[in-house]
């Protein structure tokens, strides 16, 4: 298992600049009054291919040698690494092959096409995603970049918590929505090293909370196929993850799907931003947890805006 | 009839800079490739009570005398106007009454009252709402201030355009949507004297063509209760706003319904923005009209972004 260092991400950085944007932060004085803290937004919505993925996947596509990019990459998503993972393959102009739920939003789907990646479907669990991927790299030869459990993915994922460190004074903690637990690492990996005080929450759907169970057992718990409107976050921790999970998390929250959407909700009429239901659980866990942030100043990573605008959930 | 030159929107900029903010412009590659444009979005969905009104109404009501003021401030607007007027009534801490259509969004209600305002609801239509406002001035003696035929208004609108030229060079043309032509007079105000020759496009609803129709035939011709989903464009030009329109607005473009909601969910689902189908007007021209439009860099105003998320045009 190859542990990622601060200066891969420093490396990344670097050589994901051209790729990917410097995400603005945002603030809302009524959300702060409802939280009682100073919140801090980071805004992967407005990333390339519309979610944070758009770092790890760049990461590991122009960190490959020609003779491997001339094979092209595969990988299995739930939706934005996949995406993410075809944006970048076609910014380099190499193949990219990914296997997607067939439950997964059509808006996932056509994104992946659109930035010219080929979209192979498998069934809803991890289990059947897993089998059908080993397929594709059989007859593809190509170069497998796991959504998460991938020094690459989560040297490039920590460039997200280094610039909200760069551009926010003084935060007291950072939370990050956590599925495989990729943008959790990157952040581990990077405030471990540049702001070692500022506590890391990470935040999960009631729902599919095999990671809080895991933090709490001292172990990876995995489900498989867990049923949330945060469709983002329904994979498992993997051993590099949980590594960073079990070593520099301070603790993991969940919330309900109610309170979920209702804070998606309350960010898109505020802040009037698009962004998708796994975005919102950080959100939706510091308003119920006010003994926790109350008076903080807090980073909040906004992951993605890839939702399918005809099946919001509040409707 | 008092006309405001450029040196009242200098003298507005100064006077509201404490209450609004400095919004954004935003590019989307992927829609300047549908344009065959480049296109620069003045984001005011972002503007302080999520509508550019906030600059009209902040100018009107800071530019006040403490006695003007202490009777408060009173308009009838179907809907931003309104929240806008009591967002500035607010922040000087005097009283606001808002006379409203029943039929307007509750979003909108809800908003009015949210910043301490009073609404009261007329019917939805311009006559019954003069006829409701009147009763309402007879009883407070509060300061009118029109939702757009005013000249502290137009002054205040004019700051938006003046951003914009200062944000982005070289500008060919700006497109505004036209109600009641506030902010298309704001910008003709402003860009007639910064910048004579950039043109000025004014966008309308096909089913509330009344700009459309009284540019044509050079006097005001007036719609009662017109209906389209753009609902902050239902109303008729003014004696004040068609001076600007007539004299230097270069064309008014109209858009269909569906035309304007294809727009919105275009620009919600590429630049991960809410903002209201008012909004999408000036989009939807440019994409229809590329014989106007294509080659050149295009000023689009956002004008906001208070739509009620429970009722979609998409649904």
């Amino acid at each position: 298992m190859s542990i990622p260092s601060f200066s891969d991400v420093l490396a990344a950085h670097e050589r994901i600049r051209p790729y990917i944007h410097r995400t603005p932060v945002l603030t809302s004085r009524v959300i702060d009054e409802l939280a009682g803290a100073e919140l801090f937004f980071k805004c992967e919505n407005f990333q390339k291919a519309g979610a944070f993925k758009a770092r790890g996947a760049s990461n590991a596509v122009f960190g490959l040698s020609d003779e491997q990019a001339s094979r092209g990459v595969a990988t299995h998503s739930s939706g934005n690494h996949g995406t993410c993972l075809s944006y970048a393959a076609g910014r380099r102009g190499i193949a990219c092959t990914v296997v997607m739920p067939r439950t997964a939003p059509q808006a996932k789907k056509d994104a992946v096409q659109g930035y010219g990646g080929k979209v192979v479907e498998c069934e809803p669990s991890t289990s059947s995603r897993e089998a059908v991927f080993a397929e594709v790299v059989a007859e593809t030869g190509a170069e497998f970049v796991h959504p998460y459990n991938d020094a690459r993915v989560i040297a490039g994922q920590g460039t997200c918590s280094k610039e909200l460190i760069e551009q926010v004074d003084g935060l007291d903690a950072v939370v990050a929505p956590i599925g495989g637990g990729g943008m959790v690492s990157g952040t581990c990996l990077t405030l471990s090293t540049v702001a070692p005080g500022v506590e890391i929450y990470a935040a999960e759907p009631e729902q599919a909370d095999d990671a809080y169970r895991s933090f709490k057992a001292g172990h990876i718990i995995a489900d498989d196929a867990p049923n949330t409107v945060a469709d983002g976050l329904k994979v498992p921790l993997k051993e590099l993850t949980w590594h960073f999970v079990s070593n520099h998390v301070t603790d993991i929250l969940t919330a309900s799907e109610a309170e979920i959407v209702e804070a998606m909700k309350l960010i898109w009429k505020r802040m009037k931003i698009v962004m998708e239901p796994s975005s919102a659980v950080p959100l939706a866990i510091v308003l119920k947890n006010r003994d926790v942030f109350a008076g903080k100043r807090v980073g909040i990573i906004i992951t993605g805006g890839n939702v399918d605008l005809d099946k919001l959930p509040w409707q």
